[in-house]
Protein backbone atom coordinates (compact mmCIF):
# COMPACT_ATOMS: atom_id res chain seq x y z
CA UNK A 1 0.00 0.00 0.00
CA UNK A 2 1.43 3.42 -0.71
CA UNK A 3 1.03 6.28 1.18
CA UNK A 4 -1.34 8.33 -0.10
CA UNK A 5 -0.57 11.84 -0.95
CA UNK A 6 -1.35 14.92 1.43
CA UNK A 7 -2.24 18.16 0.40
CA UNK A 8 -1.42 20.45 3.21
CA UNK A 9 -2.57 24.30 3.01
CA UNK A 10 -1.82 27.49 5.63
CA UNK A 11 -3.86 29.84 6.97
CA UNK A 12 -2.83 33.59 7.78
CA UNK A 13 -4.91 35.68 9.87
CA UNK A 14 -4.35 39.58 9.03
CA UNK A 15 -5.74 41.89 11.37
CA UNK A 16 -4.91 44.02 14.70
CA UNK A 17 -8.49 43.06 16.36
CA UNK A 18 -7.42 39.49 16.27
CA UNK A 19 -4.18 40.54 18.45
CA UNK A 20 -6.22 42.89 20.22
CA UNK A 21 -8.48 40.52 21.60
CA UNK A 22 -11.12 43.01 20.44
CA UNK A 23 -12.18 40.37 17.90
CA UNK A 24 -13.10 36.67 18.76
CA UNK A 25 -11.77 34.66 15.40
CA UNK A 26 -14.14 32.42 13.93
CA UNK A 27 -12.30 32.23 10.35
CA UNK A 28 -9.79 29.50 11.61
CA UNK A 29 -12.36 26.55 12.58
CA UNK A 30 -14.18 27.90 9.61
CA UNK A 31 -11.28 27.42 7.30
CA UNK A 32 -9.95 24.27 8.70
CA UNK A 33 -13.73 22.69 8.12
CA UNK A 34 -13.97 23.21 4.74
CA UNK A 35 -10.68 22.34 4.09
CA UNK A 36 -11.34 18.79 5.10
CA UNK A 37 -14.25 18.81 2.97
CA UNK A 38 -11.70 19.30 0.03
CA UNK A 39 -9.18 16.78 0.93
CA UNK A 40 -6.54 19.32 2.36
CA UNK A 41 -5.68 19.78 5.77
CA UNK A 42 -4.54 22.76 7.51
CA UNK A 43 -1.08 22.09 8.39
CA UNK A 44 -0.24 26.05 10.33
CA UNK A 45 -2.29 28.89 11.24
CA UNK A 46 -0.65 32.28 11.62
CA UNK A 47 -2.10 35.69 13.31
CA UNK A 48 0.05 38.78 12.10
CA UNK A 49 -0.74 42.61 12.54
CA UNK A 50 -1.89 45.07 9.65
CA UNK A 51 1.45 45.85 8.94
CA UNK A 52 3.67 45.02 5.60
CA UNK A 53 6.70 43.42 6.44
CA UNK A 54 4.95 40.72 9.26
CA UNK A 55 2.44 39.80 6.30
CA UNK A 56 5.37 39.48 3.52
CA UNK A 57 7.56 37.25 5.86
CA UNK A 58 4.50 35.19 6.24
CA UNK A 59 3.07 34.91 3.03
CA UNK A 60 6.63 34.28 1.90
CA UNK A 61 7.28 30.92 4.22
CA UNK A 62 4.08 29.60 4.56
CA UNK A 63 3.30 29.51 0.97
CA UNK A 64 6.64 27.94 -0.30
CA UNK A 65 5.87 25.15 2.76
CA UNK A 66 2.22 23.85 1.94
CA UNK A 67 -0.18 23.56 -1.11
CA UNK A 68 -1.90 26.47 -0.50
CA UNK A 69 -2.05 29.73 1.33
CA UNK A 70 -5.61 31.30 2.09
CA UNK A 71 -5.43 34.64 3.81
CA UNK A 72 -8.17 36.52 5.55
CA UNK A 73 -8.59 39.90 6.21
CA UNK A 74 -7.23 43.66 4.97
CA UNK A 75 -8.69 43.64 2.17
CA UNK A 76 -11.17 46.52 2.76
CA UNK A 77 -11.34 49.99 1.41
CA UNK A 78 -9.63 51.88 4.35
CA UNK A 79 -5.52 52.93 4.86
CA UNK A 80 -5.63 49.64 7.37
CA UNK A 81 -6.51 47.69 4.47
CA UNK A 82 -2.75 46.93 2.91
CA UNK A 83 -3.19 43.30 2.19
CA UNK A 84 -3.16 42.92 -1.20
CA UNK A 85 0.02 45.21 -1.34
CA UNK A 86 2.02 43.33 1.14
CA UNK A 87 1.64 40.54 -0.94
CA UNK A 88 2.18 41.57 -4.48
CA UNK A 89 5.10 42.81 -2.65
CA UNK A 90 6.20 39.58 -0.79
CA UNK A 91 5.78 38.33 -4.60
CA UNK A 92 7.59 40.93 -6.53
CA UNK A 93 4.80 42.58 -8.77
CA UNK A 94 2.74 45.27 -9.61
CA UNK A 95 -0.45 46.13 -8.14
CA UNK A 96 -2.74 46.99 -10.84
CA UNK A 97 -6.38 47.45 -11.11
CA UNK A 98 -8.35 44.43 -12.30
CA UNK A 99 -11.23 45.64 -15.08
CA UNK A 100 -13.44 42.77 -13.68
CA UNK A 101 -13.23 43.61 -9.81
CA UNK A 102 -13.88 47.44 -11.18
CA UNK A 103 -16.97 46.51 -13.04
CA UNK A 104 -18.31 44.64 -10.39
CA UNK A 105 -17.84 47.44 -7.57
CA UNK A 106 -19.50 50.15 -10.53
CA UNK A 107 -22.21 47.89 -10.54
CA UNK A 108 -22.60 47.23 -6.60
CA UNK A 109 -22.33 51.27 -5.74
CA UNK A 110 -23.83 52.59 -8.73
CA UNK A 111 -26.86 52.77 -6.43
CA UNK A 112 -24.83 53.46 -3.44
CA UNK A 113 -23.26 56.55 -3.43
CA UNK A 114 -21.18 55.46 -6.87
CA UNK A 115 -17.48 54.23 -6.95
CA UNK A 116 -15.07 56.47 -5.37
CA UNK A 117 -11.04 56.62 -4.84
CA UNK A 118 -11.37 54.95 -1.51
CA UNK A 119 -13.66 51.97 -2.93
CA UNK A 120 -11.69 51.54 -6.21
CA UNK A 121 -9.13 50.47 -3.16
CA UNK A 122 -11.14 47.14 -3.49
CA UNK A 123 -10.44 46.56 -7.30
CA UNK A 124 -6.68 46.50 -6.70
CA UNK A 125 -4.81 42.85 -7.40
CA UNK A 126 -1.03 41.80 -7.42
CA UNK A 127 -0.56 41.88 -11.08
CA UNK A 128 -2.06 38.14 -12.58
CA UNK A 129 -4.22 37.45 -10.15
CA UNK A 130 -7.72 36.05 -10.87
CA UNK A 131 -10.69 36.77 -9.15
CA UNK A 132 -13.03 34.92 -6.52
CA UNK A 133 -16.64 35.49 -6.16
CA UNK A 134 -18.22 37.48 -3.93
CA UNK A 135 -21.81 37.43 -3.64
CA UNK A 136 -22.22 39.14 -0.11
CA UNK A 137 -20.94 42.76 -1.38
CA UNK A 138 -18.94 44.50 -4.15
CA UNK A 139 -15.37 43.41 -3.11
CA UNK A 140 -13.99 40.32 -5.14
CA UNK A 141 -11.43 38.07 -2.88
CA UNK A 142 -8.13 36.85 -4.83
CA UNK A 143 -6.68 34.03 -6.35
CA UNK A 144 -2.95 34.15 -7.50
CA UNK A 145 -0.67 31.01 -7.81
CA UNK A 146 -1.33 29.26 -4.45
CA UNK A 147 -2.67 32.03 -3.02
CA UNK A 148 -6.93 32.68 -2.29
CA UNK A 149 -7.14 36.28 -0.99
CA UNK A 150 -10.20 36.42 1.03
CA UNK A 151 -12.30 38.89 3.07
CA UNK A 152 -11.99 38.99 6.95
CA UNK A 153 -15.44 39.41 7.79
CA UNK A 154 -16.53 35.84 8.37
CA UNK A 155 -19.69 35.61 6.54
CA UNK A 156 -18.20 36.97 3.49
CA UNK A 157 -14.92 34.51 3.64
CA UNK A 158 -17.43 32.39 3.96
CA UNK A 159 -19.41 33.07 0.41
CA UNK A 160 -15.59 32.82 -1.00
CA UNK A 161 -14.97 29.54 0.18
CA UNK A 162 -18.08 28.12 -0.97
CA UNK A 163 -17.48 29.98 -4.45
CA UNK A 164 -13.50 28.15 -4.31
CA UNK A 165 -15.52 24.77 -3.45
CA UNK A 166 -14.23 21.96 -5.82
CA UNK A 167 -11.59 24.30 -7.43
CA UNK A 168 -8.40 22.88 -5.46
CA UNK A 169 -7.04 19.99 -5.79
CA UNK A 170 -6.79 17.51 -2.76
CA UNK A 171 -6.41 14.37 -1.43
CA UNK A 172 -8.61 12.02 0.40
CA UNK A 173 -10.64 13.88 3.22
CA UNK A 174 -9.74 13.24 6.69
CA UNK A 175 -12.39 11.52 8.23
CA UNK A 176 -13.04 11.74 12.02
CA UNK A 177 -15.40 9.63 14.86
CA UNK A 178 -15.43 10.37 18.19
CA UNK A 179 -15.71 8.04 21.29
CA UNK A 180 -16.64 10.03 24.39
CA UNK A 181 -16.46 8.29 27.69
CA UNK A 182 -17.18 9.19 31.27
CA UNK A 183 -13.08 8.52 32.21
CA UNK A 184 -9.84 10.34 33.72
CA UNK A 185 -8.20 10.89 30.32
CA UNK A 186 -5.31 9.88 32.61
CA UNK A 187 -6.64 6.28 34.08
CA UNK A 188 -7.00 5.31 30.05
CA UNK A 189 -3.44 7.07 28.38
CA UNK A 190 -1.72 3.86 28.03
CA UNK A 191 -4.16 1.76 26.54
CA UNK A 192 -4.97 4.86 24.18
CA UNK A 193 -1.11 5.20 23.25
CA UNK A 194 -1.25 1.38 22.37
CA UNK A 195 -4.83 1.14 20.15
CA UNK A 196 -2.93 3.94 18.06
CA UNK A 197 0.15 2.13 17.66
CA UNK A 198 -1.60 -0.75 16.36
CA UNK A 199 -3.66 1.25 13.84
CA UNK A 200 -1.49 2.38 11.12
CA UNK A 201 -3.20 5.80 9.25
CA UNK A 202 -4.97 6.54 12.49
CA UNK A 203 -4.23 9.06 14.90
CA UNK A 204 -6.52 9.44 18.51
CA UNK A 205 -7.03 12.96 20.10
CA UNK A 206 -8.05 12.74 23.75
CA UNK A 207 -9.77 16.07 24.70
CA UNK A 208 -10.69 16.17 28.31
CA UNK A 209 -13.62 17.89 29.84
CA UNK A 210 -15.20 18.74 33.66
CA UNK A 211 -19.22 18.56 33.26
CA UNK A 212 -21.49 17.90 36.42
CA UNK A 213 -18.19 18.03 39.15
CA UNK A 214 -17.45 14.67 36.72
CA UNK A 215 -14.45 14.25 34.18
CA UNK A 216 -14.29 12.94 30.87
CA UNK A 217 -13.25 13.00 27.55
CA UNK A 218 -13.78 12.76 23.98
CA UNK A 219 -11.68 10.53 22.06
CA UNK A 220 -10.86 11.63 18.74
CA UNK A 221 -9.69 9.17 16.06
CA UNK A 222 -9.01 10.77 12.47
CA UNK A 223 -7.55 9.14 9.11
CA UNK A 224 -8.06 9.31 5.78
CA UNK A 225 -9.38 5.79 5.61
CA UNK A 226 -12.61 5.04 6.48
CA UNK A 227 -11.84 1.21 7.04
CA UNK A 228 -9.10 1.86 9.17
CA UNK A 229 -10.97 4.46 11.15
CA UNK A 230 -13.83 2.19 11.55
CA UNK A 231 -11.74 -0.57 12.77
CA UNK A 232 -9.75 1.40 15.32
CA UNK A 233 -13.15 3.06 16.91
CA UNK A 234 -14.01 -0.77 17.54
CA UNK A 235 -11.42 -1.49 19.07
CA UNK A 236 -11.16 1.66 21.03
CA UNK A 237 -15.10 0.84 22.36
CA UNK A 238 -14.21 -2.88 22.87
CA UNK A 239 -10.81 -1.84 25.11
CA UNK A 240 -12.32 1.05 27.21
CA UNK A 241 -15.14 -1.95 27.76
CA UNK A 242 -12.53 -4.17 28.78
CA UNK A 243 -11.21 -2.06 31.42
CA UNK A 244 -14.65 -1.06 32.60
CA UNK A 245 -15.58 2.03 30.99
CA UNK A 246 -18.88 2.38 28.66
CA UNK A 247 -18.25 3.98 25.09
CA UNK A 248 -20.60 6.48 24.03
CA UNK A 249 -20.05 6.41 20.40
CA UNK A 250 -20.47 9.99 18.61
CA UNK A 251 -18.84 11.88 21.91
CA UNK A 252 -20.54 13.22 24.82
CA UNK B 1 9.43 62.96 23.52
CA UNK B 2 11.41 59.50 24.14
CA UNK B 3 9.50 56.18 22.72
CA UNK B 4 8.39 54.28 25.06
CA UNK B 5 9.65 50.71 24.85
CA UNK B 6 7.29 48.59 23.23
CA UNK B 7 7.11 44.81 25.10
CA UNK B 8 5.76 41.69 22.80
CA UNK B 9 4.88 38.21 22.95
CA UNK B 10 3.95 35.50 20.84
CA UNK B 11 1.07 32.77 21.39
CA UNK B 12 1.89 29.15 20.26
CA UNK B 13 -1.58 27.71 20.43
CA UNK B 14 -0.66 23.81 20.00
CA UNK B 15 -3.12 21.14 19.03
CA UNK B 16 -4.42 18.97 16.27
CA UNK B 17 -8.17 20.02 17.39
CA UNK B 18 -8.03 23.78 16.75
CA UNK B 19 -6.20 22.41 13.11
CA UNK B 20 -8.97 20.26 12.48
CA UNK B 21 -11.73 22.32 13.12
CA UNK B 22 -13.11 20.24 15.92
CA UNK B 23 -12.61 23.10 18.72
CA UNK B 24 -13.47 26.59 18.25
CA UNK B 25 -10.08 28.28 19.78
CA UNK B 26 -10.89 30.91 22.92
CA UNK B 27 -7.28 31.19 24.04
CA UNK B 28 -6.13 33.71 21.50
CA UNK B 29 -8.72 36.50 22.95
CA UNK B 30 -8.17 35.28 25.79
CA UNK B 31 -4.48 35.48 25.90
CA UNK B 32 -4.65 38.82 24.11
CA UNK B 33 -6.71 40.44 26.61
CA UNK B 34 -4.54 39.57 29.10
CA UNK B 35 -1.02 40.35 27.87
CA UNK B 36 -3.20 44.00 27.04
CA UNK B 37 -3.43 44.65 30.89
CA UNK B 38 0.20 43.64 31.61
CA UNK B 39 1.25 46.07 29.19
CA UNK B 40 2.48 43.68 26.36
CA UNK B 41 1.46 43.60 22.69
CA UNK B 42 0.26 39.89 21.43
CA UNK B 43 2.47 40.34 18.14
CA UNK B 44 2.39 37.30 16.10
CA UNK B 45 0.40 33.86 16.97
CA UNK B 46 0.57 30.31 15.41
CA UNK B 47 -1.56 27.34 15.59
CA UNK B 48 0.79 23.90 15.11
CA UNK B 49 -0.23 20.50 15.37
CA UNK B 50 0.59 18.26 17.73
CA UNK B 51 4.05 17.26 16.08
CA UNK B 52 7.64 17.70 18.04
CA UNK B 53 8.90 19.29 14.80
CA UNK B 54 6.42 21.63 14.56
CA UNK B 55 6.63 22.53 17.93
CA UNK B 56 10.16 23.23 18.34
CA UNK B 57 10.59 25.35 15.29
CA UNK B 58 8.00 27.47 16.12
CA UNK B 59 9.08 28.26 19.60
CA UNK B 60 12.74 28.68 18.42
CA UNK B 61 11.27 30.98 15.90
CA UNK B 62 9.18 32.81 18.14
CA UNK B 63 11.14 32.78 21.38
CA UNK B 64 13.68 34.62 19.81
CA UNK B 65 11.30 37.42 18.03
CA UNK B 66 9.90 38.14 21.35
CA UNK B 67 10.25 39.66 24.86
CA UNK B 68 7.52 36.31 25.57
CA UNK B 69 6.21 33.38 24.54
CA UNK B 70 2.99 31.67 25.98
CA UNK B 71 1.66 28.16 24.54
CA UNK B 72 -1.66 26.70 25.38
CA UNK B 73 -2.11 22.92 24.74
CA UNK B 74 -0.39 19.65 25.06
CA UNK B 75 0.56 19.53 28.55
CA UNK B 76 -2.03 16.70 29.67
CA UNK B 77 -1.27 12.86 30.44
CA UNK B 78 -2.04 11.82 27.10
CA UNK B 79 0.66 10.32 24.03
CA UNK B 80 -0.54 13.22 22.58
CA UNK B 81 0.30 15.70 25.05
CA UNK B 82 4.26 16.47 24.22
CA UNK B 83 4.98 19.88 24.52
CA UNK B 84 7.01 19.76 27.63
CA UNK B 85 9.10 16.97 25.67
CA UNK B 86 9.18 19.26 22.38
CA UNK B 87 9.70 22.78 23.97
CA UNK B 88 12.99 20.89 26.02
CA UNK B 89 14.60 19.39 22.94
CA UNK B 90 13.86 22.91 21.55
CA UNK B 91 16.34 24.51 24.58
CA UNK B 92 18.66 21.81 24.27
CA UNK B 93 17.48 20.50 28.00
CA UNK B 94 16.84 17.18 29.50
CA UNK B 95 12.85 16.63 30.62
CA UNK B 96 13.05 16.34 34.59
CA UNK B 97 10.12 15.51 37.17
CA UNK B 98 9.59 18.52 38.73
CA UNK B 99 9.35 17.09 42.93
CA UNK B 100 6.80 20.30 43.47
CA UNK B 101 4.32 18.85 40.45
CA UNK B 102 5.03 15.45 41.67
CA UNK B 103 3.94 15.92 45.18
CA UNK B 104 0.89 18.43 43.77
CA UNK B 105 -0.33 15.89 41.92
CA UNK B 106 -0.13 13.39 44.59
CA UNK B 107 -2.11 15.17 46.70
CA UNK B 108 -5.04 15.91 43.80
CA UNK B 109 -5.20 12.10 43.08
CA UNK B 110 -4.57 10.85 46.34
CA UNK B 111 -8.74 10.86 46.43
CA UNK B 112 -9.12 10.31 42.80
CA UNK B 113 -7.60 6.37 42.49
CA UNK B 114 -3.93 7.39 42.94
CA UNK B 115 -0.78 8.50 40.95
CA UNK B 116 -0.22 6.60 37.65
CA UNK B 117 2.61 6.67 35.43
CA UNK B 118 0.59 8.62 32.94
CA UNK B 119 -0.91 11.17 35.40
CA UNK B 120 3.28 11.52 36.56
CA UNK B 121 3.66 12.62 32.96
CA UNK B 122 1.76 15.85 33.95
CA UNK B 123 5.00 15.95 36.46
CA UNK B 124 7.20 16.20 33.87
CA UNK B 125 9.34 19.67 32.94
CA UNK B 126 12.53 21.23 30.81
CA UNK B 127 14.96 20.98 33.24
CA UNK B 128 15.71 24.62 35.31
CA UNK B 129 11.55 25.58 34.68
CA UNK B 130 9.79 26.79 37.63
CA UNK B 131 5.74 26.43 38.24
CA UNK B 132 3.12 27.96 37.66
CA UNK B 133 -0.06 27.54 39.98
CA UNK B 134 -3.36 25.99 38.64
CA UNK B 135 -6.37 26.22 41.09
CA UNK B 136 -8.54 24.41 38.92
CA UNK B 137 -6.71 20.60 38.50
CA UNK B 138 -3.64 18.49 39.57
CA UNK B 139 -1.31 19.82 36.93
CA UNK B 140 0.91 22.98 37.39
CA UNK B 141 1.69 25.61 34.26
CA UNK B 142 5.47 25.76 33.66
CA UNK B 143 7.70 28.75 33.10
CA UNK B 144 11.12 28.05 31.88
CA UNK B 145 13.30 31.63 30.35
CA UNK B 146 10.96 33.38 28.50
CA UNK B 147 8.61 30.24 27.71
CA UNK B 148 5.05 30.18 29.69
CA UNK B 149 3.73 26.90 29.27
CA UNK B 150 -0.17 26.21 29.75
CA UNK B 151 -2.96 24.33 29.70
CA UNK B 152 -5.13 24.30 26.48
CA UNK B 153 -8.75 24.17 28.43
CA UNK B 154 -9.82 27.31 27.79
CA UNK B 155 -10.73 27.76 31.91
CA UNK B 156 -7.45 26.29 33.11
CA UNK B 157 -5.53 28.55 30.84
CA UNK B 158 -7.37 31.41 32.41
CA UNK B 159 -6.59 30.38 35.73
CA UNK B 160 -3.03 29.61 35.53
CA UNK B 161 -3.06 33.51 33.58
CA UNK B 162 -4.49 34.68 36.90
CA UNK B 163 -1.44 33.55 38.31
CA UNK B 164 0.86 35.38 36.35
CA UNK B 165 -0.78 38.63 36.64
CA UNK B 166 1.62 41.31 37.40
CA UNK B 167 4.60 38.59 37.26
CA UNK B 168 5.84 40.01 33.68
CA UNK B 169 7.58 42.74 33.31
CA UNK B 170 5.98 45.33 30.74
CA UNK B 171 5.26 48.42 29.05
CA UNK B 172 2.28 51.06 29.23
CA UNK B 173 -0.76 48.87 28.46
CA UNK B 174 -2.57 49.49 25.24
CA UNK B 175 -5.12 51.56 25.62
CA UNK B 176 -8.47 51.73 22.74
CA UNK B 177 -11.10 53.95 22.26
CA UNK B 178 -14.35 53.18 19.56
CA UNK B 179 -16.23 55.36 18.04
CA UNK B 180 -18.85 53.81 15.74
CA UNK B 181 -20.86 55.45 13.26
CA UNK B 182 -23.60 54.49 10.61
CA UNK B 183 -21.43 55.08 7.53
CA UNK B 184 -20.03 52.87 5.04
CA UNK B 185 -16.11 52.49 6.01
CA UNK B 186 -15.61 53.46 2.10
CA UNK B 187 -16.89 56.72 2.18
CA UNK B 188 -14.49 58.23 5.20
CA UNK B 189 -11.49 56.35 3.94
CA UNK B 190 -9.55 59.02 3.62
CA UNK B 191 -10.61 61.23 6.66
CA UNK B 192 -9.71 58.19 8.53
CA UNK B 193 -6.24 57.63 6.91
CA UNK B 194 -5.79 61.72 7.54
CA UNK B 195 -6.63 61.47 10.81
CA UNK B 196 -4.07 59.02 12.05
CA UNK B 197 -1.68 60.79 10.01
CA UNK B 198 -2.65 63.81 12.07
CA UNK B 199 -2.00 61.88 15.62
CA UNK B 200 0.96 60.33 16.50
CA UNK B 201 1.14 56.97 18.47
CA UNK B 202 -2.58 56.66 17.45
CA UNK B 203 -3.07 53.66 15.34
CA UNK B 204 -6.84 53.72 13.93
CA UNK B 205 -8.78 50.36 13.11
CA UNK B 206 -11.70 50.38 10.70
CA UNK B 207 -14.09 47.56 11.58
CA UNK B 208 -17.21 47.26 9.40
CA UNK B 209 -20.38 45.59 10.11
CA UNK B 210 -23.80 44.81 8.22
CA UNK B 211 -27.22 44.96 10.70
CA UNK B 212 -30.41 45.44 9.89
CA UNK B 213 -29.54 45.77 6.26
CA UNK B 214 -27.84 48.61 7.22
CA UNK B 215 -23.76 48.87 7.29
CA UNK B 216 -21.69 50.92 9.55
CA UNK B 217 -18.54 50.30 10.70
CA UNK B 218 -16.44 51.02 14.13
CA UNK B 219 -13.39 52.82 14.23
CA UNK B 220 -11.10 51.62 16.83
CA UNK B 221 -8.23 53.94 18.27
CA UNK B 222 -5.14 52.22 19.96
CA UNK B 223 -2.88 53.93 21.97
CA UNK B 224 -0.25 53.59 24.86
CA UNK B 225 -0.78 57.44 25.64
CA UNK B 226 -4.46 58.47 27.27
CA UNK B 227 -3.93 62.18 26.19
CA UNK B 228 -2.97 61.23 22.78
CA UNK B 229 -5.88 58.94 22.39
CA UNK B 230 -8.35 61.06 24.02
CA UNK B 231 -7.61 64.30 21.30
CA UNK B 232 -7.64 61.93 18.62
CA UNK B 233 -10.81 60.37 19.08
CA UNK B 234 -12.11 63.98 19.78
CA UNK B 235 -11.18 64.54 16.66
CA UNK B 236 -12.26 62.07 14.52
CA UNK B 237 -15.86 62.49 16.33
CA UNK B 238 -15.50 65.88 15.11
CA UNK B 239 -14.55 65.49 11.57
CA UNK B 240 -17.25 62.53 11.54
CA UNK B 241 -19.91 65.54 11.94
CA UNK B 242 -18.23 67.72 9.78
CA UNK B 243 -18.79 64.99 6.76
CA UNK B 244 -22.62 65.00 8.08
CA UNK B 245 -22.17 61.70 9.77
CA UNK B 246 -23.27 60.87 13.88
CA UNK B 247 -20.13 59.67 16.05
CA UNK B 248 -21.26 57.08 18.81
CA UNK B 249 -18.80 56.67 21.25
CA UNK B 250 -18.16 54.01 22.60
CA UNK B 251 -19.25 51.75 19.38
CA UNK B 252 -22.52 50.62 17.74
Amino acid sequence: MTTPRIWTAALLVIGDEILSGRTQDRNIAQVALWLNLQGIRLAEVRVVPDRMEAIGRAVTELRAANDYLITTGGIGPTHDDITVDAIAAALGVEVVVHPRARAALEAYYETRGGLTEARLRMARVPDGAELIENRMSGAPGIRIGNIMILAGVPHIAGSMLDALSGQLEGGLPLVSRTIGCWVAESEVADMLCATERDHDGCQIGSYPFFRDGTVGANFVIRSTDEAALAACAADLATRLGALGHDPVDGGI
